[in-house]
């Protein structure tokens, strides 16, 4: 018998407190918003502007930032196609248990493949995946490169650079599409907050 | 330059929504309850009803039940020392985000290691980590035997079964022993709540 092979006798256990409680709790209904888009898109920068507005709103949320994971859970992935993927699907299967838990879940990561954004589309529940596209020319993030990571790529120090010479798959119908070279990110987040009062997700604000 | 030498350019994003304004909504602080011990020792069943106590009062809680991870995050891992030990890692980093986000966590988890346990402890801050060491005779696990897992040890079927024919490293210190072969659930769940209150990680309960 195998190590894998004792798979069959993890038994999960059904707790009483379900999702549906504890979203009670919280007041709200929980899902994944899932920010992709190249570097230096604005996804971190979005996604954090969101949680601060969902906080005064009373929302619960947290944030899942792929850099942020990187240097934890994840610590032990580099940037190969196959870390890449385990990557997403860490932060795929976290997520699900933050939703599980009630929250609001942003995760800002670059998630290039689509077939890994549809994995983890297909973790959760029909309408717990809010896809945003995060849009920018990748001319506009270079410009832009705050981390300087651009320039290192361009001098080949990294390699594997998504938009340099690592692709970036589109979403084709992303639930919510940015475009922050022509937006603002005030303007995103009212988007976004549009479209989750909209699902019923969060309560519309009182006037 | 490795994949894993790119690690240096991973610059973690701080967001402006800190873990104390999310335990201000939530109206307590977080930590991660650690739950270990033999198999059918009690552990799930007791978090479980923890999470329920405590979901009456209004807490917000999660529990991370080492065999309902197994079937998603850490789907990928066996039971060797090596496979045990990356479990525990990654529980432990998981916990972590959760205390981040304001939440008690409830991790049921064997943890046979002691290593494994501490290394979990130190991730997060002082006072974050309440080990709770639900102790019971492994003849009293065995005669329990909720899943046939015992069994399936002693016929060779299942290997490096803890207690069995893998070792358990007993907690020296815990700050919560449960003894559960003497005690109720009920009797458990108190101790927690109180020890809880006692810290101020939860507010006593209103008379």
């Amino acid at each position: 018998m195998t190590d894998k092979g004792e798979k069959k006798f993890v038994i999960p256990h059904k707790g009483r407190i379900s999702k549906a409680d504890r979203q009670r709790l919280k007041g709200h209904k929980s899902c994944i918003v899932w920010f992709t888009g190249l570097s230096g898109s604005g996804k971190s920068t979005i996604a954090h502007a969101l949680e601060e507005e969902l906080y005064k709103r009373g929302v619960h949320t947290y944030v899942l930032d792929g850099d942020n994971v990187r240097t934890g859970l994840n610590k032990d992935l580099g940037f190969s196609e196959e870390d890449r993927r385990e990557n997403i699907r860490r932060l795929g299967e976290v997520a699900k248990l933050f939703v599980d838990a009630g929250i609001i879940t942003l995760v800002a990561a670059i998630s290039p493949y689509k077939r890994d954004r549809e994995f983890v589309r297909n973790l959760v529940e029909p309408g717990e995946f809010v896809e945003v596209y995060v849009r920018c020319p990748v001319e506009v993030c270079e410009t832009r490169d705050p981390k300087g990571l651009y320039k290192k790529a361009r001098q080949g120090i990294i390699k594997n650079f998504t938009g340099i010479d690592a692709p970036y798959e589109e979403p084709e119908n992303p639930e919510i599409l940015i475009e922050s070279d022509k937006e603002s990110v005030q303007n995103a987040v009212l988007k976004i907050i549009k479209f989750l009062e909209e699902k019923g997700i969060i309560p519309k604000k009182e006037e």
